[in-house]
């Protein structure tokens, strides 16, 4: 698996600002200059524990997914507020030996060799039935999830928060919440104010609101709320 | 392959209605009595060709797909505009013998043995791994785009059909066009007036866009812009 | 100002439900035949405490809204999650007599006499101004804030939640939260179980997090992490 | 009224080509190394012309929208795919001198004095008003819709595109139209590409479709569907 920040609205913190400024101030957006980072991040960090969001929306992340399975993508383009450009297996044809996929790590400790001759006889058969005429739309039919797709993945920094609430969460599964782990990476690289509110649910809810709890949460010591809920617990 | 219509907005026509005339008229909504179906349709119909859709938004459809394969399901969800249910590969673990999986006619006719042996054994690798303590989430992994799912798909009547003018084209891939048919005829039992504006977008453009045209579309002679140019293509 | 429940999903709760299975059964969603009520509600609430909400989004609710703002209805239409028809002041002229305002509270204890007389003014000025040739696109330049319109509004049940939660909070506007509470009624009348799920978010989150709280809310007993939070409060 | 292009996806030709070639490509999104210009905007054409437009949301633009009217942005946040942060009429209070209102060219020519001293009343009003201790949040129920406002616009490529189909068309309402004439100029300046394709629907369409158009449409004579249209028409 590889992620690469491709592209992104230049100066994102800054951008940020201009928008949380323009609602409550009659300064243009065209004239509000050169701000110190530290009194725009003040101001973002304000309105974002206001739970007014919108403004974040303003920049966006364009990333280079590679060497996931299409078990991962099915689940990723569920998320509706992003743009998507995947390789499409109607258009893309695989020749012999470029086919790849992706092992779980259950398997790979317990089952590897099964698995492995699964997949070669998988693309065995769908070359052969290119071979014999078939469409490569319809030969994809005999792929397995477990096949390797690149994809474009395009959100604005409001939904990426969103996004990383629940593919962070180690409920979530596990290919895609290691997609989102480097993603996050990609994005502490631009800017660690923005990356670092990149989190699990649990981080941003102060509790875990899932059925079956992972255990692995480490209460934030700053978190008030989690604090009186730790005393409790204590109790 | 089953569709079946589950539910929608009960008298879609005379919501439609209603949206429209409030954009225009004095009266309030609420008021928008009893009219005869063909003022309705009438006001309806002239909205739409003057290309204001936003009121077709206001009645929803929600049909039951079952009897697909995934990879259908992956072209489905990319349409954002809609709201999903789908049987989940994480959380459904298949029982011995209830794998189904979608055959395309390219195959059935030319190397269904092949195929239908595929399937087998991606069934059999399946149930070994799940029964070798694998997680479903992960066994998964060896399912292939064949395998059949079931998914609750709802959407306003202005999404229905621009997903009809995209997936009615024969240009679409062949499954997905089989299902948006049958979801065609449902909307049709419900109402002929709202079902036939459910069309491939040659038949709204009055022309083709393609790269590659089928050249099954037939002019409708009703359409003068089609007229025109097939005039000029005989010249 | 009259709010009125134009049309619904028919069986909401059973939809709701129906999409909830799909995710985790085999059973297709076409045979989901009839289930107590309790049962549905039970698979409901668990599935939404567990933040899942996507499944709420195959109901949808149709309201008119008369009688309200064009104020209430500039900060509505933000809400990008829902669909509009909205009386045009492009389309619609208002002849003498036709023109009507909203008044708030703050205004008619204290300057009511200004506040009418100014109304009055901008209707005349309207009405010259139309009556000399200028176009009601034009003439509207002058209508006030208050100028009365009405409007549909569909939204499904998962975006009236957080509609509901940024809405009913009483930080919000006066007008749009009494609208919201109205919209909230309706909703309770065809279904008690959807409609107490309609509430501002302090008491979703169990606490408020805006920065001027009105101090009005009440922890519920049943929240544990609200009693913690109290306790904390308390030493 | 100002228009200021804020900010936008860098290299946004590259960008959109990087997601067109991923969609039919084995090479990976992030090896997509440096292309000649012609080459990308050759398959950006071919991919637009085949109606597959979802390629064109991976770049986003911001732009600052200055000394508009309060009509126009009602207008301007009905379009729902795109990203707002607007001047809170509750949050700021306008001071002796510093409301604006915007004058439609209709007015000037016949009824200037009296839409002037309406202006000014109506700032006197609001003026007396907040002076008397009514929140700013309901003494701007007085302000008209001429009054000035300024609002960040965030929007992707894709939707830019549908936005000027719909808003450059003569029969939008002039101010949102000269707005959008502005936003395109601010686009050209980045990319004469990108920027020719924000045309009025008519200039894609290749007809007009209002019920009453402006007539002021002449056909492109490179369109071979309005050529023969026209061909029709003189028979």
């Amino acid at each position: 698996m590889k992620i690469t920040l491709l592209t992104h609205t230049p100066e994102p913190v800054k951008t940020i600002y201009i928008a949380c400024r323009t609602c409550y101030s009659k300064t243009p957006p065209s004239e509000m200059g050169d701000v110190p980072q530290e009194k725009m991040t003040k101001l973002i960090r304000h309105t974002m524990e206001s739970g007014h969001h919108s403004v974040l929306e303003h920049v966006t992340f364009s990333f280079a997914v590679e060497g996931v399975s299409r078990a991962l993508t099915h689940q990723l383009v569920r998320h509706r507020l992003a743009s998507y450009a995947q390789q499409s297996q109607r258009y893309v044809t695989y020749e012999e030996g470029t086919l790849n996929f992706v092992t779980p790590k259950s398997i790979e400790a317990t089952a590897l060799k099964t698995y492995n001759a699964f997949m070669a006889e998988s693309a065995r058969v769908y070359e052969e039935l290119v071979a014999s005429g078939v469409p490569a739309e319809d030969a994809r039919y005999v792929l397995p999830n477990a096949t390797v797709t690149q994809i474009v993945v395009t959100m604005n920094y409001r939904e990426l928060i969103q996004f990383c609430r629940l593919r962070l969460c180690f409920r979530a599964q596990w290919e895609i919440t290691e997609m989102t782990h480097l993603m996050k990476k990609e994005m502490i690289k631009v800017s660690r104010f923005l990356g670092n509110y990149l989190q699990p649910k649990c981080q941003h809810l102060g509790y875990c609101d899932e059925t079956e709890p992972c255990g692995k949460y480490q209460f934030p010591p700053e978190s008030s709320v989690v604090k009186a809920h730790r005393k409790e617990l204590e109790l």
